[in-house]
């Protein structure tokens, strides 16, 4: 069934739609520029090994990747800031993974298919963590200061859109003390613990460019609630070692969930409400129709096989 | 007995000096507007009242007060920018305050003497410390961006100094990550836990009022060395009482300290050496006699009484 206001003509050719190689490259050098930016030769050992571990261990650089197509779309006047844009959100992600996965939250033992940052270590391994999570935050703003040296005009813009993304006011940190909370609203929380960052990715791709990011909030923050969908599905109908992480982890937690909240149909057809959002809302550019394959193929990748492809 | 190379003329009149009301209430209301600009009328309310405990708990406001005063004797031809990056700095020292204090580090009950902010909640309390933690971290580059709207030039500078102070290179976050390593050098230690918010604190005093940070650097590292020192001193010789936090918690948690290493005597004369390097560094300006005041009086405060009055 064709997804209503994504007519199978733009859909059809996605399948082929591969994330860009270049692209791909783009991001891990300026994680890896970040990274030498940040930590020192004679600092710490364990805390640089448990910062790396945190950024390099492959993931699928879905905010980065958004950050750089709509920089792209713009014109990517200013690829150095784009980048430092990109790298900073995939940094404050990062970040998140790492305090969500301790003990005091999801207590996790592995992520990304790999051991999560405080079980790598015999000892100190949450202290560790813990300070990881704290440097990557720290980090994504000095590595943004950094790169816009040639562009200062560009650097407050940015800080405002991506510390907002993350703060205790509506950002992740936001979303994330809400499952402190009782009878919570399933939509903030999933627009803070989650869409905001996404958000953050189209406009400081924007921005990143030396445009107005507002025309670009609603793509963002659309595809981000799609994607928490998407993730609340793959955890009820997900396959652990496909994934990289631990399924059922909503229900075990009590955590909020899409799924728990309208069954797995209702999640689905609320994701195709979102998508259809998502891909009206992009401005009129030129790279309108790859950022509209992009976000479909995101979608398609995330779900679990046959769950929206089948649909 | 006059310290060496800080005649007792000088020395007579900083008995009297009172610390500036005009000055504290800067520093209170700059915070305020900090917590105002981040956190949500209807965010998650715990977090909202951890944020505020974390940071509204009367406090020494040493680095605030470093700023305001090197800034002022810079000038100051920017009040906003220099109150943004005084309250800034305090948000760090803030939440570098919450999450030592979590069980993960120090587990202690009580700070600034009230329940640290994981005590302060039956529930969640872990939870809300650490989002407290990072959330102070994501406000402080936000209001450093918010408040340089008029003077965008001056924010990266003062981004790049103040992430570094608290960074995973030699920040704040590195001295904590010696506390998991084994054979540490102690000084490189307090200057990463300790003396970089203070050298932070100097340079973006300058840097807030549009001059050179480089030459203040040595005043804020040695009063952050010093302050430090001091610090162990009151953890061997204060009252729990008297300083608001348990004392004796240096040899508790097998930590490096001065005090361990130099014994009392030492650890003194060491205190008094970093004291006259930083006032003979001030850089020539008008408020240098203030400034020399200032530091010695912020010692005399610290240590338990009688200790360096008396010598």
């Amino acid at each position: 069934m064709p997804v209503e206001g994504f007519p199978l003509s733009v859909r059809a050719p996605i399948a082929s739609v591969e994330i860009n190689v270049d692209v791909l490259q783009r991001i891990e050098q300026a994680l890896a520029a970040a990274l030498e930016l940040g930590i020192a030769e004679d600092g710490p050992p364990q805390l640089g090994q448990a910062v790396r571990h945190a950024v390099m261990t492959p993931g699928s650089r879905a905010r980065p990747r958004l950050v750089l197509a709509v920089a792209a779309a713009c014109g990517d006047d200013a690829p150095e800031v784009a980048d430092a844009a990109a790298a900073s959100l995939e940094l404050l992600h990062c970040a998140s993974l790492v305090h969500d996965d301790m003990p005091v939250f999801d207590d996790a033992d592995t992520r990304r298919g790999q051991p999560t940052v405080h079980r790598l270590f015999p000892e100190h391994g949450e202290q560790l963590a813990l300070l990881t999570g704290d440097g990557l935050i720290v980090l994504a703003f000095e590595n943004l200061a950094w790169n816009t040296r040639r562009y200062p005009e560009r650097l407050g813009p940015l800080t405002l859109i991506i510390s907002r993304a993350v703060g205790v006011g509506h950002g992740i940190v936001a979303g994330q003390a809400w499952e402190c909370e009782t009878g919570i609203d399933l939509t903030q929380y999933h627009r803070e613990k989650t869409a905001a960052l996404f958000s953050a990715a189209t406009q400081s791709g924007a921005a990143a460019a030396g445009r107005n990011p507002a025309p670009w909030r609603t793509l963002g923050e659309n595809l981000g609630l799609a994607y928490q969908v998407a993730d609340d599905l793959r955890d009820v109908a997900g396959d652990a070692a496909d994934i990289g992480k631990p399924t059922g982890q909503d229900a075990t937690h009590e955590r909020p969930s899409a799924v728990r909240e309208l069954g797995v149909d209702g999640a689905l057809a609320r994701l195709h409400e979102l998508l259809n959002g998502a891909i009206e809302s992009i401005p009129e550019c030129p790279g309108r129709d790859e950022l509209a394959a992009m976000a479909q193929a995101e979608m398609d990748r995330l779900l679990p096989e046959g769950l929206l492809r089948g649909a």
